[in-house]
């Protein structure tokens, strides 16, 4: 079987409309498998901050110089929970010079907002006052 | 110091616009450590199906003896899974006779993908063509 005919989960093409849609009906297992991933990358209390500091950050990229100093954790061990998050597509990093910069990738953000979001039929409107 | 005057993270606050905007501010301490579990019961494949499963059901309500049988796991695995989802608020469930009824509770996902929305601000438009 060439690589060209086995079936691939594409997160651009996820990312673009056609998404699984967690609520709208089951997910399959490999489906379940991707997003899990995404979702354990924020399980974590330290992750989740770093996230959002990198994501509200102006100018859109934060040096991990600057990332370190807000907690009480070793520099190995935050350069570790932002390697998950970049394993989990939902940051990139770039090197320049002595320092490590990240930035967002706000299309997995995109992805997992829009999987969490209800099927118009399913939203009941709000009775009139 | 009385009770009422600690700050206390209200989950339905949270759900009704004040949101803790994972992308728009940096999270505090206290408002990662409550998201982190539920991100974190998201974080596991066969959760994330029951979660679709139970969400996508018509009806609103979903018996685990339905459940039980699309998996190749034993009745308290699936149980383990269906508790976690459940202490995270991501459903509710209800005892009759013998089985009991799982339900989605649509403000918890509402809250998450409302936090993991971008900042109308931070969305650049696509350019004209």
């Amino acid at each position: 079987m060439s690589k060209q005919e086995l079936p691939v989960i594409d997160q651009d093409t996820a990312a673009e409309g056609c998404r699984p849609g967690l609520l709208s009906a089951p997910l399959d297992e490999d489906q379940a498998a991707v997003l899990a991933k995404v979702f354990k990358a924020l399980g974590d209390p330290v992750r989740l901050r770093l996230l959002s500091m990198i994501a509200s950050r102006a100018g859109g990229e934060v040096c991990v110089c600057d990332l370190t100093p807000a907690f009480d954790l070793s520099q190995p061990t935050i350069s570790h929970h932002l390697k998950l998050l970049r394993e989990a597509g939902l940051i990139a990093s770039e090197r320049r010079g002595t320092w490590v910069y990240y930035r967002l990738l706000p299309e997995m953000t995109d992805r997992l907002a829009g999987i969490l979001t209800r099927p118009a039929a399913l939203v009941v409107p709000e009775p009139a006052a």
